[in-house]
């Protein structure tokens, strides 16, 4: 099984950006644990993280035929990018949204997923250990 | 690890409700899956479910002392239930909010969950293996 | 045929209550209007009542192969009670909804049903005599 | 006892319009029905029907001295009608306003009744039957 | 100077209708006080009424050419017509909108004047005076 | 007949204030034209210009026994001072609200009134007219 | 092919209202327009104006069977009639809305469409030559 | 004088939950606190607290005949409970509704009280010493 | 310990104004009940009114290091006096906001506070005994 | 006349995306509908697309001096780029906004173009078709 | 050139209150900054200070012929204050209005200015500095 | 100290476009003005320029170690970029927000800003000179 990993616009300076919300971990280490775990599940998982809306939505268009399955954290295009709602539902590979912080318990605006209704389901507030779930999640689906 | 799955409202009736949003799983095969898989992760689990938001409540409350971890997929009250969030937030006990569908591919209204910031996360829209996903969070939070 | 008619908090004070807007006719009295006027349409009837949410989606999912119909009135629960939208929805017996007095003619918050969705109609500012109109039309349904 | 039935525009399409939503009996079908089962229950029935918000204005107007009740299902009007509002309320003949679909489980616009508040009480959701319910209850209150 | 006063819906069963908030004078005594009063100010009137909103358009569209002034209590088209506003807007001949009652003391949704924007000016709240105080203003206006 | 006339804020600069919404007539143009036609039907009358809502305030208290009538033109406080609307409420002297600008097609903010339901009728966009339409108003109400 | 125009409220006083909206082009050159533009393109046309709703949708509900396609410029119906959504609804003949200002750069209250889901799709702000893009798009359909 | 104080849901876990909010006296402490004050005041007072909306409505419906005021903390449920509401209006026993902490603020939902309007008064953010003041209140109005 | 008594706009009308709202005790009346009952406590008052909100705010200010406690009652800038939000918020002594009548079962626009949240808390519909009730809590605040 | 064709995110996979709504025909064969119907009316055509809100605004600026007429499907970004509507603004070319599906009976968000406001006019839910309708219109505009 | 600095309610508190927000400066400080930085710039300049939402109402319009600018900080009035909005753009003397603080990351009703639009441009956040850039502001202008 | 100054979408067609609203002055002129300015000022500065949100959150991230303060335009961002505002938090830079039109009086959309609540402050209306007050404005804070 041939899983991609989306990260959306500041998802690179985890660690380094308020870590009250989002941990002390940086991105190396969210992409290490990963990759690690994948390879303990038997999956094949690629990484890509984009601060462009553009090509976020390009990526997801390229997974098709390649993934069976995408992991994505939209991060702030979360609340507003129809671009990635209609990417998902174009493609309409089984994918799961991730978000490192509990959406729901921060600013109102954070609530609101435009995205989260083209894809399978959501996962939140558990800390990177989400984005392990979701591949679980995935390989569940398949 | 004590870990504690409340269910609430009309979720005992799961199998035989709007199959083709809840999936054909009928209520006891989902308590047997948790109660088989959290064995296998050496988690001790107890499940509870009832209509009432007043019994939740008073579940909630007693959890306190004899419960690490609360699974908890609040159906209904989800959308409305403050005696909920406020009972969440008064023991503090780490709590996962799990829903079977993907609330935000559904109606308007079952997209706000009250309940939620009262949570450490939520996870929704991946079947019934969303309550194992949830043990599995609250193993790694603890 | 058998119908159960489900009445939620605060009909059983009928009488006692506001009688400007639910009228002189005491709660005995309805029972007794409804069991009389059953019973010439050849009707079988149970009549409940409670205060209590909870209870009154439990007798709702206990319906479900006890009757073959549902007068609901489920009063102040009307206006956000998703859980007996739900538990309706959940048994699919044919069930209509009946309120006394005309909710479109008084405070803003009345005027919208939750539980309605879930029911094939609804009667409402008919005064009592709407529970017997809405066993008619279960009659006819059938 | 003399009874005038309105009905708004579209409702002449029964029968021929979205079945699905209104059934398949057409609009003389309901009207042969109206008229049998008023002449059983020893009621004189009247019905028009018109497209015209006016003239259904006008026709409410004249019902004041010839008509002891009033049978309303102004269709798509109930929505936003005020005129028809207002001339219910300026003649204060008893009337029941019927809709053949229950409007609660259709689009958004269509939950909202500003007509309803000038009447008596509302049914919805009963089909055509409906409109048999509603002389029962007008008969009821005379 | 030739003005034309239009009335719309139910203005006509002034004085049958809810006196507490239209006054005890009839449709006639209202017609009688204009004709007296705009002839003691040399003023030439003519008086419509119509329940139809399009007859209103259409004698909107023909005051062009023969009326310098119009004065319009649109009734409960006030609040939707924006076909009766488009007409006002097209002719563009001075116009004051008159209202009986204080439009700004009774419900919500009659606060709102859909009409009024195309107009020179309004008057409610004052009587069938209202009436006069426009004719008054239209004659100021010329 | 003695009548007080209020004017709120920024009245003062009428004539130097954006002409082309109020007209080139300077307030003491305003004052002698009230003056005049008051004397005229032979109404005395008294004028008072703020910019302070609690002055007004007072000044509408004080007429409490001084005077039969208010034209009251509250100017920008029309749209937020529930203090004026409290005191007009209070002393319930007849009162007839004054605006020169037709508030109905200006800035959506200067559509609402929030003293006019504390006045007997409110008159608008008829200019310094206006003013002396409220005296006849007020001398008919007598 | 027999298609039919029907034109709102006011479209008949094309060319005498607000020319900076609407263009110079009188309604007799608009109807020459369509007429010839039709007969050029093989098309049977007949044009209807009406300023009354009720006229409207009786002239939809008679087009069934006589046309096989719909131009229609509801103007100011476009933005509330209930009743011209249901016409076209219940006929279901291919149905082009159109209108000749940009309906999204003027008032707020017109941006919005209530007929326009009921068409098969919709063309504005493309002046007189939108009648014209109509019929060709509905040749195209056919 | 009796009384009856009725207690929400969580208010039994005063002490233990968010201190900050709601001070650091037990629920044990604040049962004394009011038992020994209204003995000092001559007022004999029952306690009541549940987690169940049911449950408070009927209590609140057994009141009638056995207290002659009510203190109410409805908790949580003063946001959504109409049912509660309407059971304090249908036994109308004077009744004043207590908040420990100031509900204006804290969470905007906080802020609107769906239960006040059933009650005499409200009291807020005065700690547990308000329960005494309504006590206070309620013998005032005896 | 000393205390001021801020009463804002039309409050000293009490007495002559909608009496079956505010009751029938004059604003002389409340200042003596207020003094008598004061000095039974032990506390000094001084009692402030003003129609002016600047006025309000000044003697706010004024109050730091003069007054321990202030009892205020904002009328009807409570509902949008930011500036005595922001006074009061800047001295930070205790304040305890009263109102005679019971807010939440007024018109809308009476049951938001802006003034509450800088208030340890609020009293209402307690009518004039709330005075006493508010200097009872800033007793215990102390 | 040289005329630039910008299409939005996504509609590169028309044809392998969501058929039912915007239909069977592939992005290829729109391109060389385009190109070939264009040719016919002597008009010289680009044809540009990209998922980047940024490479698009990028392409409408470049047209300035290149393009004589811009139509573009702006496809998700039609419902929130406020800097797609600064860039039609900005180089104010005559524009046609297309959309292959009707826009107005989709979900509500797709209802609202933030787009449209800075085009001369738009074309929605006559499929392919539209953009040739609308060169037609930009032809005509020229 | 000669300009006045209008401070609205409670800036005259500065250094005492809320110094999180408003920092340690008091007003004294504040005058003083102006007064010399103004000095330097070759700007005469007068401070004012008032509560009382008339007063600076006043003080805008005595500014009329005296000062070639204003720097304005409504403090609290800039929420609401219609009267300040209409003074400034009654005198349209160029004006900056001027904020301490970040009005946008603070309370959400804080975020909107009903008195910018009145003014040339705005200034927020950069503390007691922003006055002198105001200053800067205003001398370019001129 | 070295600045960056980061332009969005749009900004390199100033002096082309709207120029009653952005002034004549060309972007090369803008950029001029700043570098000299700095340069006067003794501040280093580097301009930047993109159309995409992408580009922009890139530059910001880059700006971490490089540079000392940000100065931003965001244009048509300003209203809707989450991932602008999340990319000025997370790398906490002091950022001053710029517009050049006074935002707060045109267009309703526009007085809104997502991104200033990530700044320390925010200029507007102040024309192309608002660059250099916001670099004064950073030497300031420095």
């Amino acid at each position: 099984m041939k899983i991609i990993v989306i990260n959306g616009p500041n998802i690179n300076l985890l660690g380094t950006r308020e870590k009250e919300i989002y941990g002390k971990a940086g991105y190396e280490q969210l992409c290490s644990l990963i990759r690690e775990q994948a390879k303990d599940m038997g999956v094949d998982v690629d990484i890509f993280q984009s601060n462009s809306e553009g090509a976020i939505v390009d990526k997801i268009q390229e997974s098709l035929g390649s993934y069976e399955g995408i992991v994505i954290n939209p991060a702030a295009y979360t609340h507003y990018s129809i671009a990635i709602h209609d990417a998902l539902k174009a493609v309409s590979i089984p994918a799961v949204e991730v978000h490192i912080s509990n959406i729901h318990s921060r600013e109102e605006f954070r609530r609101k997923s435009v995205t989260a209704p083209a894809c399978t389901g959501q996962i939140c507030g558990l800390g990177i250990h989400g984005y392990i779930l979701a591949i679980h999640a995935l390989k569940g689906i398949q």
